[in-house]
C-alpha cells in the first residue's frame, strides 16, 4: 500500500497547534493539542484501564459543544492534574465556553501509566500542562521520547526485562477533497508494534537471547506468563481535522480511529490498556463531510503515528528503543 | 507470525453448535450459533448502520444473564424475523430464561444488508431461523457463500461493478491453558480484505481493467467517488469460548474482538457498515479467566475467520469470488 501524500504532523491541520512538556530525568511528560475556540470534540474509550477527564461531556447527548484543547499526559491518574494548567493558560487568553460568569475552558484529557519508568513520584502537574500549552505552535510536532511519550514503553508480553521504548508519534494526510486529517498518539501498549502495510514486526517483546517474539504468538504459543498483565500500559491520542464534524460524527471518528491502533498494536485494547482516542474537528474547511473518507484517513494517520512513535523513540531510563536495538547498541 | 494450533471452526468450542440456512437462488441466508443454557453473552456494535435485536439486555447493568443462541442473518432489518424461529425451536426443547410463566429463549441477533444481491423480496424469516437451528451440529461449520454469508459482498470502494463476493468464515484456537476460542464472521464489508500477517491484499475493489485497488488507497488517492457509500454493508459475527466469563468480560471480549475486523477489513467500521460482534461464553472450562489472553485469541480467530470467509466464498448472482478471480474465471 503506497500513499504519496504530504508528510507532516498533526499541526499541519489548519487551526491546530501542539506542544510538549518533557521531563527526561523523571521519564514523564505531557502533550497539549490546542484547537481554537470553534472545535467540536468526540472520544472513544476502548481499553480496560482508562484514566480520563471531561470525556462525559463529549457525548452527543450532553450540552457543551466545544472543546478548546486536548491533554495527553503521563503520570497515571495523577497526570490529569496537568489539565488544570492548560485551563489556566486558556483562561488567561479568554478562551473558553461562554457562561454567565466567565469563560470555562474545556480540556478533555487522558493519561498513560509511566510510573514504572524513571521516577514514580514526579508526574505532570498544572505547571507542566501550562508549559506544554505555552510551547504549542504550528511547527511539526516532535516525535519519540518526548511529551506524553517520554516514559512510554511497549511490547511487555515477556515481562519487564523484554520491553521496548515507546513514545509519541504523529502523522498527517489530506483527502482528495482538501480535508486535512492528522493524529498524535502516545504509545504505551502492552502489545507489540507491527507495520500493518507488510505485517512486519517493529517491536516485539525481547527474549533473553535478544530476539523479538511475536506479541500475539507469545500468548497463543504459551511463552506468555499465565497471569494477567499489570496495569502499566495505555495508548492515548488525538485525531484532528478541519472538517465540520458535529459531535456525533466526532465520536464516530474517534471510535473508528481505534482501528489504526488495532492495525499496528497487537494485541490491542487489552484489560491493562486504557486505550483512549479523541477527535477534534475545527470546522475551518466548509467542504461537505464525507465521514467514510474521514474514517479511512483517521485510521491511516493513527496507524502511521503509532509506527512513528516507536521508530522515533530513543532509549531512556535503561529501556532501549528499536532505533538502538536495530543498530546493535545494547 | 506462525501459530500452529488445531484447525477447526467455532463448533470446536465445547458446548457450541452451529448451523446454516441458505437460499442460494435468492442470495440470502442465516446462521445460528446455539450455546446451551449456561452461556453468558456480550456484544459490541461499532459500525454506523447496525441492525440488531436483544442487544440491550447484554449490558452488564441489565438483569438477564444468559443467552441461548445468536442469530446472524441476511435480509437487512427484515432478517431479524429469523430470530422468531430460533426462539420457537428453543422453546420446543424447553430451553430459555426461567420466568414465572415459562422459559423465554434469549436470542440476540444482528443482520447484514444483502437485498442488492439476488432477490430483494426474499429474506430469512422465522422458518429460515428454525431451519438453521435445526441444522445446527458440532460438525465443522461450512464456510463461504452459505448461511448469513450467502449474499455477502466486499470491496465496494469503486462501486457495484467492482465488488467481490464475501461470505461467512470461521476459525478456532486453543490457548495454552486449554481455553477454547472460536469465531464465525459473515463478511459483507464496504472495505477490502487484507491478510494482516503479511499485509497482502486478498480482495480489493476491482477496476475496469480487472486489477484490484487498495481499498484505503482509493479513498486517499481520489479514485473513490466523492459521495458517501450506500448502506449495503455490515460485518457480523460471534466469538465463542468455553471460559467462564461474566457479562462485563463477555462485552469486553466482544469489543476488543473488533480488532480482528480492523486488521483484515480496510477500512472497517465505516458509516455504512453496521459491524456488530457478539461473545458467548459457555463457562464449561473452569480454568481461571485470563482476559488478556482471551482478547488476543478472539482477535486472532476473528481475523482468520474474515480471511476464511472471503477465500472460501464462491461466485453467486453474477458476483465473482477471489477463488474464481485468482483462477482467471470471469
Amino acid at each position: 500500500m503506497r500513499h504519496s501524500r504530504p508528510a507532516g504532523t498533526i499541526t499541519a491541520v489548519p487551526g491546530i497547534t501542539a506542544g510538549h512538556w518533557t521531563d527526561a530525568d523523571s521519564a514523564t511528560g505531557c502533550t497539549v493539542v490546542l484547537c481554537g475556540d470553534t472545535a467540536v470534540g468526540g472520544t472513544a474509550v476502548r481499553g480496560g484501564s482508562p484514566g480520563t477527564r471531561e470525556t462525559d461531556l463529549l457525548d452527543p447527548m450532553r450540552r457543551v459543544d466545544r472543546v478548546h484543547a486536548i491533554l495527553l499526559s503521563g503520570g497515571s491518574a495523577f497526570g490529569l492534574a496537568a489539565a488544570d494548567g492548560v485551563q489556566r493558560w486558556l483562561e488567561e487568553r479568554g478562551i473558553g465556553f461562554e457562561t454567565p460568569h466567565g469563560r470555562v475552558p474545556i480540556v478533555p484529557a487522558a493519561i498513560l501509566y509511566d510510573l514504572g519508568v524513571g521516577r514514580a513520584d514526579v508526574r505532570p502537574n498544572a505547571t507542566a500542562g501550562r508549559a506544554a500549552a505555552y510551547a504549542a505552535s504550528d511547527a511539526p510536532l516532535a516525535s519519540g521520547s518526548v511529551g506524553a511519550g517520554t516514559g512510554a514503553t511497549v511490547a511487555k508480553g515477556l515481562g519487564p526485562a523484554g520491553l521496548v521504548k515507546g513514545g509519541i508519534g504523529s502523522a498527517y494526510c489530506t483527502l482528495p477533497n482538501g480535508i486535512s486529517v492528522g493524529a498524535a498518539v502516545a504509545v504505551n501498549a502492552w502489545g507489540g508494534i507491527h507495520d500493518h502495510r507488510d505485517g512486519s514486526l517493529i517491536a516485539g517483546p525481547r527474549r533473553d537471547d535478544g530476539t523479538m517474539a511475536d506479541p500475539i504468538g507469545v500468548i497463543l504459543d504459551g511463552e506468555y506468563p499465565p497471569s494477567e498483565p499489570s496495569m502499566t500500559n495505555t495508548t492515548i491520542g488525538v485525531v484532528a481535522t478541519d472538517a465540520g464534524l458535529d459531535k456525533a460524527q466526532a465520536n464516530f471518528v474517534a471510535s473508528s480511529a481505534h482501528d489504526g491502533l488495532a492495525l499496528t498494536i497487537r494485541p490491542c485494547h487489552t484489560t491493562s490498556d486504557g486505550d483512549t482516542l479523541f477527535c477534534v474537528a475545527t470546522g475551518r474547511n466548509p467542504t461537505p463531510v464525507n465521514l467514510t473518507a474521514i474514517v479511512a484517513a483517521a485510521t491511516h494517520v493513527v496507524a502511521l503515528a503509532v509506527i512513528d512513535a516507536v521508530r522515533s523513540a530513543t532509549g531512556l531510563a535503561g529501556i532501549r528503543s528499536v532505533r538502538e536495538l536495530n543498530h546493535g547498541i545494547s
